[in-house]
C-alpha cells in the first residue's frame, strides 16, 4: 500500500484496484487518477456496476454456466440439440463458442480444470454434475473443450476415463481438432480458427 | 460492447472496466470474472471506494494539488520551506518528490502540461495561479519539475518566459537535473535518481 501520501478515499481506490489480478500499484494510481479528472459520472457507473456485479446471477442447474435465469437461455432453447454437449473450462468459453454461430448443442461449465500446482482437483469442478447428465439426459456424444494447455488436457483426460467407466457405452466422445495454438486460451482463438476445430472434431 | 450473451450485470462490470485507459475487452472480462469468482467482499469493497473517490477532495487554494482539506498538509506545515515552490503537472509527481525525502520546500501542481495535440493550452493549467502566488508570496526559487519530454520541456519553457517578464526580478528559476531518462515519467523515477536530480539542479 505504497499511497499514504494520498487523500484517503484515492489510496483507497488505488490500493483496491492493486488488488485485483495483473494490476501493479502504478496501473492502479493511473486508473484511480483517471477517474478523479474524468466526468464524475464514470466512477459513479463503474461503482454501480461493480456493487450489482452479482444481482440476480445464478448458475444454471443443468449446463452449470453464470446466467439470469434457471435454466439458462441455452439450456431453455427448444431450438438447442439436446444429444449433444460441449464441456468447456469457463463462461467466457461457451462466449466463444457461441460467436463461432455454428455450434447448436448444449454446454457444460466446469468453472476451471484440473490443476494440483494451485490445489484444484476434480472434485472442485462441476464433473459430478456432468456425469449426473450423462445418466439422465438423453445424451450421444460430449465435446471435451477445455483449453489446449496442461490442465485442460488432463481435465479431458479425467472426464474421458470417468466416462468410459460409467456402465451405459455408446456415448461418444470428442475434442476439438488442434488447430488451436497449444498454450493458448479458448477464449483468444478466433471465430474462424474456433469453428474449424468445432467441424474437424475427432473420437477419442 | 462485446458482452452482449453475458448476463447483463457482468457485461455491464465489463463494459465499464473497457472505458479505462488501457483496459482492452479482455483484460475488462478477467477482471470481472476474477471478482465474479473471488470473495463478494473484493468486488463490494471496490465498488464503495470508486463510489466515495471524490468525497472530501478538495483543491488546495495554494499549491491547487489534491488533498481532504485546504490547505493541504504540505502548504500547511509550517517546517516547509516557503521561498522554494516545486512545480510539478501531477498530484503522484508530488508524492514522488515527497518519497526522495530531501525536499523542503512547497510545491505546486499544474495538473497537465501544454499539448497542442491533445488541445491543453497554457489557460487550462494552473499557471496563472502560480503567477499570483509569485506576486503575493516570499518565493525565491521556483524548480520547474515538469516531466522530461516535449509537453513538459514545452510547459517549463513557457513558465519561465511568463517568470521573467515579471516585473519584479530576482526570482531564482531552475530545472531538475537531466539525470532522469528523457521520454519518460517522474513519477516512474526511483528515489535517489529523483534526490539527485534535485540536488543537481540548474539555473535556466
Amino acid at each position: 500500500l505504497a499511497s499514504s501520501a494520498l487523500p484517503r478515499p484515492v489510496a483507497r481506490v488505488i490500493d483496491e484496484f492493486a488488488r485485483l489480478p495483473g494490476v501493479g500499484n502504478k496501473t492502479a494510481s493511473r486508473l484511480a487518477f483517471h477517474l478523479l479528472r474524468a466526468d464524475r459520472e464514470q466512477a459513479r457507473a463503474l461503482a454501480a456496476a461493480l456493487a450489482g456485479l452479482a444481482d440476480g446471477i445464478v448458475t444454471c442447474s443443468r449446463c452449470c454456466n453464470i446466467a439470469e435465469a434457471d435454466p439458462c437461455p441455452v439450456c431453455a432453447d427448444p431450438a438447442r440439440e439436446p444429444s449433444v454437449v460441449c464441456v468447456v473450462e469457463e463462461p467466457l468459453d461457451v462466449l466463444a463458442i457461441e460467436r463461432t454461430g455454428t455450434y447448436r448443442g448444449l454446454f457444460h461449465v466446469l468453472h476451471g480444470a484440473i490443476s494440483p500446482v494451485d490445489g484444484i482437483t476434480p472434485a472442485d469442478l462441476r464433473i459430478r454434475e456432468l456425469i449426473l447428465r450423462l445418466q439422465s439426459e438423453p445424451i450421444r456424444e460430449i465435446i471435451l473443450a477445455t483449453n489446449p494447455s496442461l490442465e485442460g488436457d488432463a481435465t479431458a483426460m479425467y472426464i474421458e476415463r470417468s466416462v468410459r467407466a460409467l456402465p451405459d457405452e455408446g456415448i461418444r466422445i470428442t475434442r476439438l481438432a488442434r488447430g488451436l495454438p497449444i498454450g493458448g486460451d479458448i477464449e483468444y482463438a478466433d471465430e474462424i480458427t474456433l469453428a474449424r476445430a468445432l467441424e474437424g472434431r475427432r473420437d477419442v
